[in-house]
């Protein structure tokens, strides 16, 4: 049998990162690489009970459920939105297995082959390999700390004719970066003006480190739910637990309908017994102090990265404090490839994700991703001198080249 | 905002038959139209058991896992397996949300837009609808009570140069149908000689009603795991529960490692706690006992079906009795148009599935597919004596027409 694999595959291609980083499983190489939130974070005995509960309510817990979703989670989904200025009803939202599938479902209903959809540069690169299996080109937009490049982006669209711009403006991954008002509201006017769907992507949004500060999100920025030009999802991943696989969408009613469809198609549903166990969860538990805690640990987290990284010295080496989310990233000297550095790292124990694959067009070879989340305190040290190990050692040969 | 959906929407639209269903829900009407298990088959209690332990495995079961799924529930599956003639390592395997999710996995890595797949006929009607989801051209090939016409199945093989065939060869939805063991080595003898792919979908195969008699897979006739022409997969969505959508596709190990590529891009895993849960259930439960009690219960529900079709004595109206799955398929007389019989039938109190929707080509308006499965023996008996009012009634007005 010889197979003949469909043209898509060539996206899915094995990459050199991949690679490197299968080496470090299951032995004692630590680390920074994935994007895992701490496992000290989850409500373990909560949600032990929560499930305790949810077979209280019988067999329709094991049953097959709506594609859209279970129907008391989404009202609690709903209520928590309008907290955040998003006003929609059950027939806007949809439950995912994650927010990744309400990327892919949103790119199947909306997108054809050849279309193009403008990124941020860098930006998430799991959505950037969906676009690419999906044959959509993602062309990648200039930023600086405060968002995307306005300019930019209006030559962007000008030039490329998109039919989607796809951002994580709060805490982006990988970057950390957050979009001011002024930018958000100029992404979406431009892509009001030229009837641009926005996917806005929002896992992180809640791990936020300065208190005051209020993120509008770019849908509760638009008209909605009807006519909205921004589809928003996000997740429990980062604020309960990502084992759960729950994520969510919210839209329009005709670009929600049409993702449910697509969904029905390609799963029929996700787990019923983990939504109702999650509403469960949800109907007792203390999230707003979950999150305040999860906050807490997470910025401590980063501050001790921070301050592992600036006791190393690193010539030329340059980050700024993430004000939220999972990641630290690292712009190193001109001449350091972070492929080779990372192959060297996992040789000293220590793993991180260089920035390349981040990158839709022009990749930065001297950018990394460093996650402070999984890490306790010890091992975090541990890891930053086994990178600077690594580094020392690296810097050297690039010297004697 | 003005929304441009996706070409492939087209294949989304609503049908007449959901349209109708959708006024079943949440009112009187018995149903006959789904696909569900009773629920009083499912094991709650050992269930309930099984999460509490995968809660004392600790974090790991709320946290990320693998694409391809939780080792030791492949394990599992693969020793299963290995009972039923196929001989499969873990790397010939992966975890997907139901067999559902199986089909559109391969689909996307196998076949582009335009390539044809061959189906019985009529066939699984949502994997029809995926594989126009995904524009890709169903062909039915011609068959009987033994299985496809291997003639029909030569001349389409011919004319239209599939890259696939996807059959559900045991207890098939919607016919019931089983095929004989020399049109399963037909089949296979076929598609190896002309370089095609056998999707072989078997979430049925358990249901036995004859306690004897032994179906060999397709899957388990060819050479495997390497260059095996045939992709199988299963779930335990029939004999365990659907709301914990776990499934599995096993195959060559370029094949599945295509698949969980493409996973890891559409929703980077399942339910890490339900898998985890599933194997602690399945790692101290008697299953070969609680499948021998759905087949029990099973067959006696589908027996009560048949008994009660026999004494409404319509006239021209044939079936025959399954040997095992969750369908009992109906030809009505060939002036009755199926969909206005729904129509009809959903005024009385009453809801089937029309035949119509499980053709690929040129559909036979005078079908209906009726589940057993889901309502108790009372239920049954008030949803067939609706059924026949729905067709009394049905058939005077066509003779008055």
């Amino acid at each position: 049998m010889e197979y003949t694999f469909s043209k898509s595959v060539d996206a899915l291609s094995s990459s050199a990162v991949r690679e490197i980083l299968k080496l470090t499983q299951g032995n004692q190489v630590l680390s920074l690489a994935g994007g895992l939130p701490a496992e000290d974070s989850f409500p373990i005995q909560e949600m032990r009970e929560a499930f305790n509960r949810a077979f209280d309510l019988g067999a329709k817990s094991l049953q097959y459920g709506l594609t859209d979703g279970y129907i008391p989670l989404r009202e609690w989904v709903a209520s928590r939105m309008k907290q955040k200025h998003m006003n929609v009803g059950l027939d806007n939202m949809l439950l995912t297995t994650g927010s990744q599938q309400a990327v892919d479902l949103l790119c199947r209903v909306y997108l054809d082959e050849g279309d193009v959809v403008l990124v941020e540069n860098p930006t998430y690169l799991a959505a950037v390999q969906l676009f690419q299996f999906r044959g959509i080109r993602a062309i990648p937009v200039e930023g600086d700390s405060e968002g995307m490049d306005l300019e930019d982006l209006a030559k962007k669209i000008a030039q490329y004719r998109p039919k989607m711009v796809y951002v994580i403006p709060t805490f982006a991954n990988p970057t950390g970066k957050v979009w001011s008002l002024e930018r958000r509201q100029g992404l979406l006017a431009q892509c009001k003006a030229n009837n641009i769907l926005i996917l806005e992507d929002d896992p992180y949004g809640e791990i936020q480190f300065d208190g005051e500060a209020s993120y509008r999100s770019i849908f509760s920025l638009d008209e909605h739910p009807t006519n909205s030009c921004v589809v928003y999802t996000s997740t429990f991943s980062k604020i309960v637990a990502p084992g759960l696989r729950t994520g969510w969408a919210i839209g329009d009613q005709r670009v929600i309908s049409m993702m449910v469809k697509a969904k029905q198609a390609v799963d029929l549903q996700s787990s019923t017994i983990d939504q109702i166990a999650l509403h469960e969860l949800l109907s007792r538990f203390d999230l707003e102090s979950h999150i305040e805690k999860i906050r807490a640990s997470y910025k401590e987290r980063m501050e001790w990265m921070n301050e592992l990284l600036l006791a190393q010295s690193w010539d030329g080496v340059q980050w700024e404090k993430p004000r939220g989310g999972m990641f630290l990233w690292v712009n190193l000297p001109a001449d350091v490839d972070a492929e080779k550095l990372l192959a060297r790292s996992v040789q000293e124990g220590v793993a991180f994700v260089p920035g390349k694959p981040f990158y839709a067009a022009e990749p930065q070879h001297n950018t990394m991703r460093l996650n402070y989340t999984l890490l306790n305190r010890e091992d975090t040290q541990l890891a930053i001198a086994r990178l600077g190990k690594a580094f020392t050692e690296y810097s050297k040969s690039l010297v004697t080249q």
